[in-house]
């Protein structure tokens, strides 16, 4: 099959092996994929990856234990946990220790034609969604966990930093929570789909205001914690998205201090981002830059590097 | 009245001016004061604090806009808020932006025959309550404040870390909160002290157990997070007590893919303090390493940056 792998390097590959589920495994068909920023930093030896990329995906059932999934239009969650061990049995599967994790993490990922995935991580997709949203489960997903660690009232200021993907996403999930959301990002033309939406946006040098409840800090950046601290009211939360390969330096006192709350927030539950898709409650047709072949891989992962690109999906049906 | 000031060095001064109230403030006269790490760490320049030292106290009301009030044995919150910005007004008033702070921050301390403080910050003490244990109020109330922002439930397993004088305070409170609590420290002796109450320790070389639902940071010093990090489970909480002066690098990473939270924590609240002092439910007593008088205050201080010194008592009345 065609994949897109790093051993050493990022490479297009016309003849790599099929996947093989294992027990209680899925083969999925994939349709279309999307290029997230982790891909860019596992390109870079983030986690010391190696095999085929690529973990936001909507795809076809080719094979699986349950007959009558065969067929099925599927997204799927990232996470393939052993479900046996003290850590799932406490309900925290996504955060197994013997978890494998797609396209990051010791399993083949999605920017191939088949991948591989417990039965148990896939989503049926109702008809209203199309591939193009579909392919924005896994990020809105991530931008609906801070609703499930945070809770957000309807008077909290709420300041998102970064306009990257993840940014405009969490930005709108938060728009919609609701609550008072401004967004800090260094692209006009980004800011500017969200000030459609109604949300207040900042482009430095203009000044951020200070004192927010909730600071979201989605930059992506080692530099953006600072930012965050000061932007963030004494007693108030900042949640962490952005993952990259840099130690960070901290005032823990000032942490101290003013009694901030740091909250790491990683992968979500899928459900609330397929309702929200199914509800056009989130605009993420917007957010799609452009879209490649899969023939065209590292020149899509090239383009995807350039600042100011937002989604590039990989249709792997051309 | 006599005094140990720092401006540029540690200073015994035998004639310092009295203080006077402002409006709505008491003057108390100290009895005995508690000397603690963060004397020391203003010592070394820490918050650019210049004044009289000292913020754990008790002393008795020497004069008050209530007349009931004069006579009466306190002891006192530190943070003197202005209770009419919009910080205070929304609930926060230890986090006023326009606070002073008893002995830390642009506000004369304990160390000292005479004080004042807003009448609004005293809290009269119950017979039952000796000057030597009321002298822990203000430290215990900082260990209490943990149960005031961070559930804890009977089966947590709850870490401490560092065996000062905070530290062996939050670790009786959260034993008896109750929950699974074990103590690494450098110190046997102090940790002796907990072994005795029944509470599990652990001094290294010995391995520190991983995986705890909650770790509680305490060593004062910058490498405490990165032991905490490794110690805490996915989803766990880290409940930051250390002020230092050393900003830390911290893998803000390893936050996100754990989704761990971070709490910081400071001052807490007086009621719940005085009321673990009136039922004796914690002891107070086996953490008073030595007292000295006032005059010998320099000495006093010296003493108590000695490595395995508990608390260093300055009693007024010698």
């Amino acid at each position: 099959m065609r994949a897109l792998t790093i051993t050493t390097a990022l490479e297009y590959r016309n003849h790599y092996p099929m996947p093989t589920p294992a027990p209680g495994e899925a083969l999925v068909r994939v349709l279309q994929a999307g290029i997230c920023a982790t891909d860019l930093e596992l390109m870079q030896g983030y986690m010391g990856f190696q095999g085929v990329l690529g973990h936001e995906f909507v795809g076809i059932v080719e094979d699986a234990p349950q007959a009558h999934l065969k067929g099925t239009r599927v997204v799927g969650e990232i996470n393939a946990a052993c479900r046996t061990c003290p850590v799932c049995l406490a309900g925290r599967p996504t955060h197994c220790p013997h978890r494998t994790t797609l396209g990051i993490d010791r399993r083949d990922g999605a920017f191939a034609d088949f991948l591989c995935l417990p039965v148990d991580n896939l989503h049926p997709l109702p008809d209203e969604i199309t591939n193009d949203q579909a392919v924005f489960t896994e990020p809105l997903a991530a931008a609906c966990q801070i609703l499930e660690q945070v809770p957000v009232s309807p008077t909290d200021r709420v300041l998102v930093m970064g306009d990257g993907k993840l940014g405009l996403l969490c930005a709108q999930v938060l728009h919609q929570a609701p609550c008072r959301v401004t967004v800090v990002g260094r692209h006009r033309e980004k800011l500017q789909i969200l000030a459609d939406l109604g949300i207040q946006t900042c482009h430095p040098p203009d000044p951020v205001a200070s004192e927010f409840d909730i600071v979201v800090e989605a930059t992506g950046t080692p530099e953006g914690f600072a930012l965050a601290s000061a932007s963030v009211r004494p007693r108030g939360t900042i949640v962490l998205k952005s993952t990259h390969r840099h130690p960070t330096s901290v005032d823990m006192t000032s942490l101290v201090i003013n009694e901030i709350t740091v909250v790491g927030s990683r992968c979500g539950p899928f459900p609330p981002a397929l309702a929200r898709l199914r509800e056009q409650a989130v605009d993420v047709q917007s957010l799609i830059h452009t879209r490649f072949s899969i023939e065209q891989g590292t020149e899509a992962l090239a383009h995807a590097t350039t600042p100011g690109v937002l989604k590039v999906i990989l249709d792997m049906s051309t």
